[in-house]
């Protein structure tokens, strides 16, 4: 299985902290060694950098720490593969444009192809079940919206219906995002947690890091992560199994209807 | 005005050397300095990489030069704005899918926005006569074959009508690719050069860096490299003016309708 890493800003943000704790799990502190990715977005525009090396020691994830800008989203992942060959093309996460915005996905667990339907505007390019089912929320949203770009709450909705359908194949553990929400999804295993003011120390579970985030933050940053398995020794929470969860500006929004 | 980098190779190779020469006219032998692009296809999957920094300062450069793949198709950009922001929405080069397969593509030139069409199916995400242009290009594609996937001689004749039109609007010389392929068309600008056994050496014409290609190829390697100017003192052509160009394992293909 592979694991899942999603960070929601209301300011651009580095999620350095953390990603040095997820990154270790790609073959390090966990077997997560056939390949990852990491999608940045800057304003809408998203950076999708991928390797099939194990992030525990690709140049690249050290390059990300050094280099790379501040974001409001963030989606990254790292693989042990169960379909699909080890290969560039298979490796989350993945892109595509919809109503001129740029979309990234990532997904954890397994799906059942042969029970799944065949998207229509969406086509994979690889051979794995993760890309195939984010065709087919995409297709969902294009089909249901056309090219009339919807508010945040019929997305949710929208996104809500898809899921559900698409986890009657299998676990459907995902991270979403536009560059500006950010869409989770848990079956089996996805946690989450705000830091927000006032913000208190954290320990990384992979290794010996520790960080002060009220000397790093101001009092009004907030962002929430969401990650596979809990990273630090803070007060993660399991995401609600079989819905839908939007966050946006570091919060999670509430919708009326569910 | 932008310069434009394309590289088709037989083989996965480095493109190292002359990629060395094109980023140092972002900034410092040329006035290129709005940011800079790469995408570079490993196998079908295109890594895409991009930057408002100079290319002629900025680390993403030194990291890709340091530790990127060998690719077979190599797509670069550097940008100097005359329409858009300066962002990395308006960055080249931009990527679509069409046929589960990654295109991507950049322009040098200006197109007028109100002599162009508005796209069907492939939308802008920003504010670029070149972006959508590019859109334009896809959405002609999808119009003329659907979802079948045609063959290379039909897609050359495809853009080469699309390009037409296109250039009535402006300057069009481009650069696209889908990881197998690229094509190229010329309005003003565009010069290719194809090195190939027997290998020579080189000079670049942006620094003091000279290179014997015999010490550094097999003898059935072959690339084609396209750019806005020459960047060596190889004997580099001028691309034909106002036809798409198709190159394929480092050769151009000839079709017997052209």
């Amino acid at each position: 299985m592979c694991q899942l890493l999603g960070m929601n800003s209301l300011k651009p943000a580095r999620l350095s902290f953390s990603l040095e704790g997820f990154l270790r799990r790609g073959g390090e502190t966990g077997e997560h060694a056939d390949g990852w990715g990491i999608a940045l977005y800057e304003e809408q525009r998203c950076h999708l950098l991928i390797d099939e090396q194990p992030s525990c020691q690709s140049p690249l994830a050290q390059w990300i720490q050094q280099y790379s800008r501040r974001s409001r989203n963030i989606i990254a992942h790292i693989r042990k593969a169960t379909q699909g060959v080890v290969s560039a093309t298979n490796c989350h996460p993945f892109l595509r444009h919809l109503w001129g915005q740029e979309w990234a996905f990532a997904h954890n667990g397994n799906l059942d192809l042969a029970a799944l339907p065949r998207p229509q505007n969406f086509q994979p390019c690889g051979q794995t079940d993760s890309e195939l089912a984010f065709c087919l929320l995409l297709d969902g949203l294009h089909a249901r919206f056309g090219s009339q770009i919807p508010d945040v709450a019929e997305i949710h909705a929208c996104l809500s219906e898809l899921s559900q359908k698409i986890s009657a194949a299998g676990n459907f553990n995902f991270v979403l995002s536009n560059g500006q929400w950010l869409f989770a999804h848990r079956s089996t295993d996805l946690h989450y947690l705000v830091r927000a003011y006032p913000f208190g120390r954290a320990q990384l579970l992979d290794c010996a890091l520790g960080i002060d985030f009220a000397r790093h933050n101001e009092s009004d940053d907030r962002m929430v992560i969401i990650a596979t398995q809990p990273l630090t020794d803070e007060a993660w929470l399991a995401l609600p199994q079989g819905e839908v969860v939007t966050f946006a500006e570091g919060l999670q929004l509430r919708f009326d209807s569910y």
